[in-house]
């Protein structure tokens, strides 16, 4: 697999980067391996329009960008998986193959997406959307510590993502995050796709303690997803028949 | 002194958070030793209008806020030091002595802020303002590692503060970026007061290769300064008049 020609036996040594969109309260999350020689990197959550920016600082770290990843289909930003692929030779991009949406890889349960010897491990959370994936740093000596779980919308800074739309579901999303997101380590770093308040980075166990939605009871938490009352998404209906196809709508691009 | 009543022997842990204020594009930072039993922390840069927030994790995460500081007099929002004071007991504010400003502690070169047994070290660096300071982590091996530095306005990530009101100076900006900010370990991690880009970090290795005024030479960098045509900023008329008193104008609340 592609993967394997980025092994070597150093330790990995993490560079890590968070950017943030402002139009959609985005974050884009930047991970190399910089042990490694060719200091492989993946994009998590890139955006149409801040991918020049995202290659500029890829460009000026010297690293070489493998993958580009989505945390799920998204309805309020258009995905930076496609243009990126048009700008950056060999870049793949990855999603859930429940997300239904068109990528290079389509990943399952367990699946691990690795540059040099750090990697992802792939934890399906649904509820938000039907294809939600929670990305989840290695559990191993070498890999980052404290670990990093890289939520999607599933689980954000003491809130969580909407159920109304998308195949979502407050049942389901309750269990996600209570049986693969709760699970991990306490000190575990939370790093959302969204914050809308300036928040940049929680742990597990904060939000355990103070999420004021998930840290409740199931009937309740269903009780107050239920009663939302949110209005339409601006952008849905431009942006998840894009990001279906990683934002190349109406492009005779290969994707 | 006050710090002293926070020193014990245990190593210092460091808990970090960066928090951002969309309107401004400011960034506060929140910074805590959690290995001392009281939990004492400090505020850099807090924003009146994120107050709250800040106060929320704050008593979420069991801290004690004991210190509020100011990079600078900021000419662009206005302080959360003096709303601070207001809300929570025994907070002692903290700016250089040069910004003129009022405050409990005015600072001079090479002063020590102090929460348990972390510590910033205060670096002159004016140039945006006359009275600018860069806080930077201790130099020790029981300090956070790498280093950290906060910029203020006087370091940008891939910029750098106006310089052409508040006692400004591009000779002078120039001087303190090179001598105290630029000759820190290149892998010391650069936090601004602002960034407008979406970058949450840089660091001084980056800069002192990528940043597109500061790795010039004096002279080109003085006339970039001298030709940024820009604006007259929008907030300087209430804010500074604000910021030379905590952000408490018309009050009658003891700053
Ligand atoms: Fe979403
Ligand atoms: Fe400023």
């Amino acid at each position: 697999s592609s993967s394997e020609a980025f092994a070597t036996t150093s330790p990995p040594k993490l560079l890590f980067r968070q950017l943030f969109e402002k139009e959609s309260s985005t974050y884009t999350y930047l991970i190399s391996d910089i042990a490694h020689p060719d200091k492989p990197a993946m994009l998590i959550d890139p955006v149409d329009t801040t991918v020049d920016r995202d290659i500029a600082v890829i460009n000026e770290l010297g690293l070489k960008l493998v993958y580009a990843l989505n945390t799920h289909c998204h309805a309020d930003h258009i995905t930076g998986t496609g243009v990126l692929k048009t700008k950056v030779p060999d870049v793949r991009s990855i999603i859930a193959r429940t997300s239904l949406a068109k990528a290079d890889i389509l990943l399952e349960k367990g699946d691990r997406i690795r540059v040099g010897n750090l990697y992802l491990e792939a934890r399906p959370t649904p509820g938000h959307t039907s294809g939600c994936i929670t990305y989840v740093t290695g559990d191993a000596p070498d890999q980052p510590q404290p670990m990093m779980a890289f939520t999607g919308d599933a689980l954000l800074i003491r809130g969580c993502g909407r159920t109304d739309f998308q195949g979502g579901s407050s049942e389901k999303l309750y269990k996600s995050v209570h049986s693969q997101i709760f699970t991990l380590p306490n000190d575990t770093l939370v790093y959302p796709a969204h914050d809308y308040k300036g928040y940049t980075v929680s742990t597990v166990g904060e939000e355990k303690l103070f999420n004021p939605r998930l840290s409740q009871d199931k009937e309740t938490f269903k009780n107050i997803m239920g009663n939302l009352n949110l209005p339409y998404p601006k952008l849905i209906d431009i942006a998840v028949p894009a990001n279906l196809v990683c934002g190349l709508q109406g492009q005779d691009s290969k994707i």
